[in-house]
């Protein structure tokens, strides 16, 4: 009961952050963050993680990807990064192709890709590393070129040889075992290590049992924890993991899953695996081996009864998952599992990055909650994230947004797809109310199209959103073109399904905020209502044009914190602020898109472009927060008193 | 309307804060804060706050004291410091006496005391320094050591020579202007000077005229204001203001009001001024000389006259007073003419000490929240103070409080008050129990004392601990000894007399909050409860014992915010914190001065003695948090659970 002087216990009240969602304008759930289960888990590496999984026997799982072959098929991957992100994998892996250029900055190589998992989607990822026909000075640069994204984990492995014919390099890497020696040997304790295990044993080794021996070698060379190939059966995995434990390998083992999803991607595996599938699967295939469908159904089956027995024995808490970059059969194999997480818990309201140098980072500007991933590109370069406050004007500058055509910062759809949803021609300023006006209440436009995106918001509304949508349907169809809001909160439970946040059992916190463009003609009329008593000591706002031409009434530039949580044994948290000077560097971004996502959708001179082009010259953007978060939104009401105004201009 | 690119302005939403009170289970009162009337004023050095005033018309005050002759008076000082310093005064200043080695170390001089008023009443001092007779060495020394000790005004004065002749030092200082001129020589900047004024004219001086020209020198050399030596006439000082206006003197001047507080007072002082007192003057007082009360009745009409025909010439907004060390007379000339704040708001819920260095401190464990002077000695040494988030573990170390008896720190009881409240003698520790029952209720004990004080808070209950004051006297009662507590509050405006801090149109917080000596028996109970379901997740304890054994339910040594604010246009306030870390070294101060405040009253061996012995080194120390802010507090069910649990100890 009594512990030692001076050193407190953790009790039994150790807080949990589990299940929730919610986003601004649009969804962001596409880029929420799935990974930290627990707050602390954000501070540790991938072993610990998976330590504490063991411990607790919390079953977990970890999926595969490849890289995609073509630029579009690197915004589908980051997509689909965000969707299965979701469902809360422990960790993603990237292989690694020596033929695709891997360590290359090309937006198709595993390096990229990885990193993009990491920081941009905020996935734990291991990087897969392959060492044979490489000089240490390759695989030297490899691996600080991964710590410096802030990759923090490598699976090494040895690479198939060049040729037919396999001869050993005297001073070369040979083995993973090598590559192993090597990532310790230069970066200490820097990555954590996982090896490749063969439940039949590699099929170039002289046995099975000099294989497992191989296998120990490697991690007593310092590797943290095995993936094995794949097998059909759970006997396989199980015995194999009898005969590692015999010889005294003690890491995890995580067995990989093949769900198989069609005829000729098995052929092509069991070809590269040289492992041979067994009859009684055979049979089945052959017959509706043109049936994609049925293959797929009768894969998830196998799969499904192949994990829960191996999860079933008690040996298994993890399962790693070869997805060939594939969603619907892994996703329902775990959600059929009941592990797949359907209301994963948001640790803070945005998308937390895991780039290692953000672990501390907890408040950011709201402006861009519906663009994380432009965020997080504006600010790589930071040394230091800002925690706890985000202060005064010191705040470190933004990189310029120059790079709107980054495959992780691209609209997901093409521009035939936009030109549908935005006007093929545009007539007037109204046809761009009416744009905005359609992307809130999600009615089709007048040719028929439902407008599922906008420069500023990739996906469609978020649930938070709606609890507005028909205020701000109203005040679009008036020119008040929204592209970021939030309802006042006042207390809910940090568990709520729309708005909640963090570890459960505390209270989430909001001020009603709302961002637009509006006319010049609209601004003044705006501004006579906001300096009325009613409102000047209520409401803080920033109007500025794109000449950076600005009106606040910011006492001294200070930070507005407009969402905030409270929580059992913890210090406030106010993960996202108004901030006067970062305001100005979304300024730029905001009113680019304008041009570079919907203007240059149009030919040059055209009626449609010039549309936009005024749009973008004369417009302001404004964001309003009214402070008195326990009263009614008030912010509604300033909208009517400007209508109002608008309406009777010759009034006082 | 339209400012600037990239630079925004300010605009009418400048967020004040001004007015209210409270405190934790003693008043804090005596400690509190009230020179920051705006937060900003926090950030601004003297002459700023000056300039602040003049622009907006306010009108303010100052006070000026000597320092004590005896140890005694040092700590009578202070509590007189505390309690003007709550009327708001802009700054008050510490004169410096040659003769009474003025910038020693010793507790009665003037570098100590205007170190104390700096540092531990929070309030913006200016210490005076005289420099005839002094070396350059001495006089840097001196300046050097205001300096490190947080001082940022220095009042430059030539002193008086020694003996009657008046000999010029050809190297040395003679003259006021040049310690102005060492001091922006030495100093540059650091400094606000402020230099004397003679309405008629200093009486060393060729002339009026020529004594006008000295202080313009003394400007143009880099004085920052002038405060005048007393005049028994409004129109005496705004004739010497309009002919400084007229020599070009732009810089604030300051008249010094005297208040007649008595005849030898007022004759002592018209000797070392060489003043005239006017005739109509004299022939009031001639005739009352032997009755003092009837001379300070005069004296304050007097000077509330003459104060306000100053006011109302609007050349005047701030007033110097002479205080002579005395509270009442100026204190009522203060409060007739409408300038003491009755109700100062706090910027914080705790007492700001106005130390540069402490600029930025905005969060503080609440542990010491009655013993906020000994909070500022033991973390004297720490070169940040946390602001915005306290951090965890590595937060720095306390110093060791082992100066009981620093006039700061010390009671303002004497020995023989606090054994009438505390016990000649004490029978048993149920006589420990109705020592703290009865500080609670106000009740006198059985020898008809009341009880105004306890080791740890040396102030009668705060108004916000009297909102408890029922369940804690129950509770202390049955020996729950209670030494610091807090209600919930579920956002009340910051303006709330009782609980609000902060600037006005924002909401304030609080977690419930108990902290407790306690036996071991009653721990064990209290333990089961803590441990059941209905409280494991909501409330957070630490129970330590004088060894250090501790006990907790906190997750990884995290602070739990328990004060917190949502201001407009503000980043979230958390002003305090219960720290985990931090309670270790309360700890020992809290157990401690069981031992050095009460124990130590009785002989060595006696039964009085030997009872708090054994209540320090038995005892228990708790604080308990219950974490839901928005329920009714559950603590003090928790303590009904508890006696449940001794009553019927069998039961599960």
């Amino acid at each position: 009961m009594v512990n030692e002087p001076h050193s407190a216990s953790n009790g039994s009240a150790s807080s949990r952050s589990d299940g929730s969602s919610s986003g601004s304008e649009s969804s962001k759930d596409s880029s929420r963050c799935s990974t930290p289960v627990l707050d602390a888990e954000r501070h540790e590496r991938l072993r610990e993680k998976m330590r504490r999984r063991y411990e607790s026997g919390d079953k977990w799982f970890s999926l595969e990807f490849f890289p995609p072959r073509t630029a579009n098929g690197a915004v589908n991957l980051i997509s689909r990064f965000d969707r299965m992100g979701m469902g809360g994998p422990l960790f993603i892996d990237v292989t690694w192709h020596p033929a695709g250029d891997p360590g290359s900055d090309k937006e198709t190589s595993s390096m990229i890709i990885a990193n993009t998992a990491v920081n941009y989607c905020g996935l734990e990822t291991v990087l897969h590393m392959t060492c044979c026909n490489q000089t240490k000075e390759e695989i030297t640069g490899h691996l600080q070129k991964a710590k410096h994204l802030g990759l923090k984990n490598i699976m090494a492995l040895r690479g198939d040889p060049i040729g037919e014919e396999w001869e050993e390099e005297v001073e070369g890497f040979n083995y993973a075992v090598d590559l192993v020696k090597h990532i310790r040997c230069e970066f200490d304790d820097y990555f954590d290590i996982c090896v490749a295990g063969y439940p039949k044993g590699h099929p170039e080794a002289e046995s099975y049992e000099a294989d497992l021996r191989h296998l120990k070698e490697k991690v007593s060379a310092g590797a943290d924890f095995i993936i094995t190939q794949l097998f059909f059966r759970s006997k396989t995995f199980l015995a194999f993991m009898k005969d590692c434990q015999a010889i005294g390998i003690t890491c995890p083992i995580v067995p990989g899953i093949f769900p198989i999803q069609g005829y000729h991607s098995l052929r092509q595996l069991v070809k590269l695996s040289k492992l041979e599938v067994p009859q009684e699967i055979k049979e089945v295939i052959e017959p509706i081996k043109d049936n994609d469908a049925a293959i797929r159904n009768y894969g998830v089956e196998l799969a499904v009864s192949m994990c829960r027995e191996l999860l079933d024995s008690g040996m298994v808490s993890g399962l790693h998952f070869y997805t060939l970059n594939r969603e619907v059969a892994t996703t329902e194999i775990l959600k059929r599992l009941g592990i797949w997480k359907e209301d994963p818990r948001r640790p803070l309201p945005w998308a937390v990055s895991a780039h290692p140098k953000r672990r501390v980072e907890d408040v950011r500007p709201i402006f861009w909650a519906s663009r994380p991933k432009s965020y997080i590109h504006r600010t790589q370069e930071w040394d230091d994230f800002p925690n706890g406050r985000w202060g005064n004007s010191s705040s470190p500058a933004f990189g310029e947004l120059k790079d709107y055509y980054l495959f992780y910062l691209k609209s997901k759809s093409p521009r035939e797809e936009l030109l549908k949803m935005w006007g093929e021609e545009l007539m007037s300023e109204e046809s761009v109310f009416e744009v905005f006006t359609c992307y809130i209440s999600g009615e089709p436009n007048r040719e028929g199209h439902k407008v599922t995106c906008l420069p500023w918001n990739d996906d469609p509304l978020a649930a938070e959103t709606n609890l507005l949508k028909e205020q701000l349907e109203k005040v679009n169809r008036r020119g008040i073109l929204t592209i970021n809001s939030q309802p006042n909160i006042n207390g809910k439970p940090s568990t709520d399904p729309i708005v909640g946040w963090g570890p459960s059992g505390g209270y989430v916190f909001q001020k009603a905020y709302l961002e637009f463009f509006t006319s010049s003609e609209n601004i003044t009329a705006l501004l006579k209502v906001l300096k009325t008593k009613k409102y000047e000591l209520r409401v803080n706002y920033h109007i500025v044009n794109v000449r950076g031409e600005n009106i606040t009434n910011a006492p001294d530039l200070q930070p507005n914190a407009v969402t905030w949580g409270i929580f059992p044994g913890r210090e406030i948290i106010q993960p996202t602020v108004v901030d006067p000077v970062s305001f100005m560097y979304w300024k730029d971004e905001a009113f680019a898109l304008w041009i570079e996502q919907w203007a240059k959708l149009y030919e040059e001179e055209s009626p449609s472009r010039m549309i936009i082009q005024y749009v973008h010259d004369n417009y302001y953007l404004v964001n309003l927060v009214d402070n008195e978060f326990p009263l009614e939104n008030c912010l509604w009401q300033v909208m009517e008193d400007t209508f109002g105004l608008l309406n009777c201009p010759t009034e006082p």
